[in-house]
């Protein structure tokens, strides 16, 4: 973990990462749509895949709808809409023809899938349905773009599940409250969880729980949010189920989403000043290995170093044999601005002694291993780093949030603050607006007691909040 | 394989196939934009890991560009243009703004690559460059919308790689024409190989190279298709490297694509009147176990056929247990319809004389295996049946395909003709005209001997030249 970053020094820093690490490529002429580069994508692919084993274990199905969505359809929620009309990718041609019913580029696909979902749902037997897609998104955001963070082309994770009661909807958020707590582990991703407050509730929604990890600079950045919708989509798009006794009730909705910001926050959260540092479980390559050649040994070398390469390959791993021909120094920096979690060097003195040479991406000293236990010094290694990332970043984040029962004359907020509320909205604009922050929800965490008086007025508060800038 | 349908049959079997299978959704309420359902894109996604498998052997990288191209940048290379321009959605407001420049809905991925190529290509370092995407591509066609085969929004995977000459391009259409050989045997979809006619290359192509398989309706559906471009987007975007000598040259380009017809074509080509019928390399659920129960000994046979999963599972087959409340008759239907190729039942008499009983998709009479040998018996199976079916498919396409030496009055061409072709752009229009069919291209299979007078003059052939009406 840096220390704590200007908005402009963290700016400048993530972006260099980015480029230095080859994991995006924002030279795309469209603003705020980035190509994703063999690397990056690579990375990227490495967290769905994640996601998606989730998904199997927890029984919900794959599917893809289209990104067009007709106006008629888009138009059916009314906060929904509120929500999202200004930030829509509209399709007015075809050819030479101007459509009739303008298409809208999916923001998000409730939209989208609730007219299908209708068809799909007619009796409890249906019940529950349990969907997700992994897609792009299109979101015209007039901020400043940022590459993963904020962009207009969005790789987007989204689960829609349908229930016959309030209480197994319910049940569904507690599934995804898991979900997201296996993922942060693998993604060394440690949050805050906030119920945000009614005025920042996803469109639609009857409530938004979101998740929320700090940036070097000190904002909270939303990694991923549940939403339970009730029956306010269903109702708007007729989707009903008839029940044991023949009786017909609208579905009980949640949905689930992420983004590429998952990545975005691995960069921010784990970088250094050598470059990107990627957890284990998502590095595209997680062991590289390096042949130190000196002259008349080169082939006897080469040979070891495809060897050890194979040997781990066939483990599983994530292995690339780095035969440029380049001074290892050059590949070192090559492969440590990429964040590759192990570096093995293998040169003439290492075979002589039966041994590798270990750098840990996390570590500043190297190490050896002996050549004939490489694969479980390994795999230990690439274990202890996970843990090691997740844990400091869970030790950071927690000594980022101060507690303030009072806000002193002159007080600058930095990071997260946890204050008391009365739950009356003029005592939250009170707060937000000397701290220059936002009010992230409900402290749903609890890691240390309640705050039991309003920060601002001193009244009995009905709930502790989460404060702080957002990205 | 069934009988030879009339275009009508094949259009209402196909379909109803699709629907009975669960593949596919077509009443999403944008025409030509259809939802992939659960099973669909499982299968889908089996093609694409095939697939990648191929790419990463060949050493492309995947990438992924976004979806939107600004028009000035659509409209640089002119054949590119005119061969698109009829077919492209068009972005023209986002939120309240009309876009200054409006953004096309990529219909195919070159214009959005080659301005990027030019960044990534500077020297003879960067050569060969070898990248592909999976992506959705979008087509306004104007023809009858079909499920997989002629759809608006297309999953579509797309080579695109650039060489320092041209003969190094040569030898990356021969690596795709290796590729593909190797991609049909797995989708079990033997074809004809055709070089396009010049009037109906890609648009911007030197020339192009179609793989077609045959509807059960006789008509020639292009499969995938390789192009080499030659500089000509290279001149257009500028895309150059500087040799060893310090001397600037543009770059040879070919592009490889594909499709989600892949999949359409295995229902025509595979189908029967049961259903669709999936080769075990891409079927979602290759074995299904289906517990036959009676009174006082459920729970035996429940656990039997647990037990039975879980092995086959373990041996990284796709293994479903099917354990709803049904008659077993009804279960034997679902999974016929869908094309599942190994059907397990295991009842008290099966478990009491250490069998299972096997049923194969594409065979009529049922077997028993040993339950002790089981795991081997599927696995054999299962090779079986994807050989079975390439060879009936193969037998049955080369037995559809008719030389036509000359062309008898009222002769109505059926599935496949082979004529001789003098290069006359004249005789090529009076052979297409009475047979109401397409020349596919030069027969580059020459399974038979070339023709060696033109089917229409009479003069010497220049070439051999595939002729059949097109999906």
């Amino acid at each position: 973990m840096c220390p704590r970053m200007s908005e402009e020094q963290f700016s400048e820093w993530y972006n260099q990462l980015i480029e230095d690490a080859a994991l995006s490529d924002k030279r795309y002429p469209v603003k705020g749509m980035n190509v994703w580069t063999p690397f990056g994508w690579k990375a990227m692919m490495a967290i769905d895949a994640l996601i998606r084993a989730e998904m199997e274990r927890t029984s919900h199905d794959e599917v893809c709808f289209p990104v067009l969505i007709p106006a008629t359809e888009f138009e059916k929620e009314a906060q929904h809409i509120k929500g999202f009309s200004s930030e829509v990718f509209w399709v007015t041609k075809a050819g030479d023809n101007t459509l009739d019913v303008p298409l809208a580029m999916r923001p998000t696909s409730e939209t989208a899938m609730y007219p299908m979902f209708k068809l799909w749902v007619r009796s409890h037997a249906d019940l529950p349905l349990k969907t997700f897609q992994i897609v792009k998104v299109y979101r015209y955001d007039t901020k400043m773009t940022r590459s993963f963070i904020r962009v207009r082309e969005i790789h987007f994770f989204e689960s829609h599940t349908c229930h016959a009661t309030f209480e197994e909807a319910e049940a569904q958020i507690k599934e995804d409250l898991e979900i997201w707590a296996r993922l942060s582990k693998e993604l060394a991703l440690p949050y805050l969880t906030a119920k945000r407050p009614d005025w920042d509730k996803f469109p639609g929604a009857f409530y938004t729980i979101g998740f929320d990890v700090l940036t070097p600079s000190g904002k909270a950045m939303q990694m991923s949010s549940v939403h339970q919708y009730k029956t306010n989509f269903a109702k708007a798009y007729d989707i009903q189920f008839e029940d044991e006794k023949g009786e017909r009730h609208h579905v009980h909705q949640t949905t689930y989403g992420m983004s590429e910001r998952l990545l975005g926050a691995i960069v921010a959260v784990h970088g250094d000043d050598r470059g990107v540092v990627l957890p284990p479980a998502i590095a595209p390559v997680q062991v590289v290995v390096v042949p130190i050649q000196s002259k008349g040994q080169t082939q006897e070398v080469l040979d070891a170093a495809h060897a050890l390469a194979d040997e781990l390959d066939t483990e599983g791993l994530r292995v690339h044999l780095d035969v440029r021909d380049l001074r290892p120094g050059d590949k070192f920096y090559h492969w440590e601005k990429r964040g590759v979690p192990i570096r093995l060097e293998l040169g003439p003195r290492d075979i002589k002694h039966g041994q590798v040479t270990v750098a840990v991406r996390d570590r500043t000293e190297r190490a050896t291993f002996r050549r004939d236990e490489v694969v479980a010094k390994v795999l230990e290694a690439l274990s202890e780093m996970q843990w090691r990332m997740y844990e400091r970043a869970e030790k950071d984040l927690w000594a980022r949030v101060h507690d303030l029962p009072d806000i002193p004359a002159g007080f600058e907020l930095e990071d997260v603050a946890r204050v008391g509320w009365c739950g009356e909205l003029d005592c939250a604009t009170q707060m937000e607006v000397p701290l220059e922050a936002k009010f992230l929800g409900e402290d749903l965490d609890l890691k240390r007691p309640a705050l039991e008086r309003c920060t601002h007025c001193g009244a009995k508060a009905v709930s502790t909040m989460y404060v702080s800038k957002t990205a």
